[in-house]
């Protein structure tokens, strides 16, 4: 860390911060610049150490050096991690794509779905079974049973399944009928989830809180990681920011991004990022383009009858059309799909 | 709703949109524009609706007219919401001041501090037993430990105890010991969490997340109300902006909005809010002079030993001088402290 | 528009509304919902009607129905519009490509440079001689002298000139240099300099602020339209979010959506967007993808030598490499480069 | 300037960027880290430094020091600056109000206005003349015939006249009429208008841009203070966030903070800060509270008559009130008003 001295600040002050510099642990070296004295902290950046040296007086900013992840990041595995549940792989080469509706409504829609969804050449499922909606009076999901239905469309399709998980006493439920457990956004911080989703061993499927830095995203992966669990996809879903024309902002960069920083696999939902249907297919493309490893999308045969999200679905015909262009796309950047 | 139909949607599309309003159970009524028709739906708009709509063809949009919380709602319980907990009350003319350190370090310091707080007029007694840390590897919280010393200062204090709980499952331990159950602003949308919070029937103070829009915040407080627990105090503690000279920015407005929508009394942390201990006292002035009915504030006695969020806390010096001036501005809104 | 009345409004406050509607040359529809009164104003809304109407007592919200802009909509003109300066061509099924250093450094430089651009494939030079920089410290361009500059590189390489102008003043002097007015990110609502560009007749590239709206982009770019200048591009540089990884949020979503709504052709600058060397390439890639009619790129031929932007700039090595799998994209997209 | 090599850097980029940082004229400290070298740059930071100092090969981050701003700044001019223009005064004891239509309508109402304002303890009347529109169709303003209507409101009321300035080449025209020139926040990096506002002598208003850092801010006040005109008021109205219910989000934590940088004075604006005339009030006083210097209201006889921000206006009855309360305030915190 860096120690930014105020100018007015006495040789007291400066000579208590480099006590307590010593104190973490930290090897301190000052340097008298022009303006003010800075005092470098030579030595591992353990998390909160900035935060108990900005409070000492005379101290004007605390500048961290290191990033605050460690398993999350290249430097410790410089490789490429590829996830692999079924059929579904993310990471490689082939990009993956996971899609179905955004809640299972009953077991003949999710299985007559899965089937043309496969033959269209999705490799994963998508499907709420568990619903975290934001109004206590919408639809909730039909839970275990849910659960069931999209373990029968796994059978009919060979489709891997991806579906969220809430609260840390559902994961074993979950874990039971799912190939991938999904974390939401609205779930990234939440630690005891993410642990339990750790300690299952279960592929989990990250998804971006919708404020989130991207280190506050990697730590979150990094709780996962941290149990042992290696098998942790990140994806990008969208932010929030002033932009009213979509339902959030999908900011693709984030994907070269996480893929320099990181080498777990990085996941596009152009569904949950735009809001509008018409959004989906420009915003997939571009997030092949932009080196995304896969691809998670939200579609249902009659979006007028979904009993959620009906505004950002898309139907089976434009995710047909979508697949044809995305294999373009794929190829253009010498990946396949 | 109003569902604007595009300029070039053919008859059969407005026929078809009718006869979908119609089947949510509303009542539709054509206003021909000067350039497009417009359907209002009459009715009670429920969650969901507008999802189903917009994906009609010949759809620009579909507008809500209502809000979408009811229990939260002044239209429903126009009186205001008094919580009491112990000493500590919100909502009232006295305004309430929950004071106390980040994370509960040991029992002779939470002890020590609650006396000093209850001596300078706070009611409520702050201090994280459970906490959720951005990186794993952060001090995670001494857990039921940490509750049976914040119980202990409470006995020697006074003070009513205000404790975050993370998981459903730590709401009856949590329970057990607290006055009141904090849920942080990470699991605003934690729904499991506010289900079983509600469930209690404890006191709940309910922080806003840090991109939740004032709609988001009030049905997430409307899960907790839905179960029938009443007590509920919405916390104001700052949100993600562009801004980088604080932690978050925060916006008082919500203040008077929220006590215009709503009947819950609204509480404002200054701490979180800046994330700068200097910044603390003026915001904390502001947010009175705004009409919030209550302040939360970090405390500690040795911030730059603190082993969370030192940054952000004042000592109980400066806290005494806060509460000098908030007695001041409390009274110059006709409040007292 | 449509005004949502409070459920406690009176007859009295309803009565003086549907008057207020009256007068504004609109004709009032009331519709009586379950829980409130809506009236329906049909007829043309113009800016500012909704200002007017908000204040009335009794009044919970108005709700405008149409898009403000006019002839920058498809409604108005549902062919595409194709700007043509020189050799450079945005909107066509040719991708446009403009590249070149942040400031014009010397004519040596512009020239040299502008002739590896040109047989790399790049069809305009961007360059700043006017260069609006936060500091008045930093290097504010080298004026007509760099006009001048630019001119000879534009003989040189038979590239278009694509350059800044600041002020409605200088507007004569480097419309009779360039072939291309820029109007920069921070002046997009300069509104006398929108219609000096307007007025002067010339090809104009209008950055998106980095706050702006789609409604205040379009409405920006209906300023230059509306004083009888039709050849207005629009370019997408990124926002201003909470984000930190990079110097601006780059939304390739308002690629699509404004090519829905606009006839105007849409640039991307990814160099700007991201801030980043290293991530420009794949964003460059996903905005051809998204759909972008051109690109414009900052390169230099020693970034680190670049007086201004270094940290975004690209080399001619890394460029001819962007450009060759640019290329791959817009045939995967059915355009050319 | 802090340098941050990668942990893969090589000697030879380490040698390299040593060799980068002397050339600069400052002096390279070069510090063994446990993970990586970081270098640090001892000596004046220049801008534009770091832009040059990041393309380098082998670095992974450049950290700033020093604030970039000079004259603006407390570390150069530790007194505060008080800024006067007729009966307005602005950064000492007495707190300065600023109050007045969005728009000038006609001499009648400005002057009406003006005489009820300063009988409530006004000091500055507001007023455009030339207004910035976002759309081309909207009430530009009266022009030089609107000056001149608030020429005769002065003499009337013996208020001070404080009016937006939109163009380098209407300065000389506004400075002529009015006491203070206003810069709006669309034009806060409108650096021609900044240098010739600068030029002109004359007290300024700087109103921060909807998404303006705190260091852009007063870089943009640097601009003008670089002219030799130290006449200049900082003015808070609020910033572009994802908030919906508000127009802007008010950040009032700005207000300490820019009062510990800076020696200049620090107006808040309520109306755009809100957008919502309900919310003016209280964070008027929150303003107070916070320690703004003075106050910068939109009053008008009859919102639902007025040209423009009829939205956020409030009457001369509501704006008695709020001086009324505002006075106690400004006690609390032992200020006058």
């Amino acid at each position: 860390m860096i120690v930014v001295m105020k100018p007015e600040a006495t040789q007291d002050q400066i000579d208590h911060m480099i006590a307590h510099v010593r104190e973490l642990g930290l090897s301190p070296q000052v340097l008298h610049g022009t303006q003010r004295v800075v005092i470098a902290a030579i030595g591992e950046e353990r998390p909160g150490m900035v935060e108990t040296l900005e409070p000492g007086e005379g101290v004007e900013k605390v500048l961290p050096i290191l990033a605050p992840y460690k398993r999350a990041s290249r430097e410790l595995k410089p490789e490429r991690t590829v996830v692999k549940a079924g059929r579904l792989e993310m990471g490689g080469v082939a990009i993956g794509v996971i899609a179905g509706p955004c809640s299972v409504e009953s077991e003949s829609q999710i299985v007559g779905l899965a089937i043309k969804l496969a033959k269209l050449g999705a490799t994963g499922l998508r499907g709420g079974a568990f619903k975290p909606r934001t109004s206590p009076y919408s639809f909730q999901g039909h839970k275990e049973d849910g659960l069931k239905m999209l373990a029968a469309a796994r059978d009919a399709s060979g489709l891997a399944i991806v579906t969220e998980v809430m609260a840390p006493d559902q994961v074993p439920m979950v874990a039971e009928y799912a190939d991938v457990l999904q974390i939401g956004a609205r779930n990234m911080q939440n630690y005891n989830l993410l642990q339990a989703v750790g300690d299952s061993g279960k592929p989990a499927m990250l998804k971006r809180g919708m404020s989130a830095t991207m280190d506050e995203f990697l730590l979150a992966a990094e709780y996962i990681l941290d149990r042992g669990n290696p098998h942790v996809m990140l994806c990008e879903r969208g932010i929030r920011t002033f932009e009213d024309h979509t339902r959030f902002t999908l900011p693709l960069a984030s994907v070269p991004f996480l893929k320099e920083k990181s080498h777990l696999p990085v996941v596009v939902d152009p569904s949950h990022g735009t809001g509008k249907a018409r959004l989906v297919p420009p915003m997939a493309l571009a997030a092949i383009a932009a080196g995304a490893d896969g691809l998670m999308v939200e579609v249902h045969d009659d979006p007028e009858r979904a009993v959620s999200d009906g505004s950002q679905t898309i139907t089976p015909a434009l995710f047909a059309d979508l697949m044809a262009n995305a294999r373009r796309i794929a190829q253009a950047v010498d990946r396949t799909l």
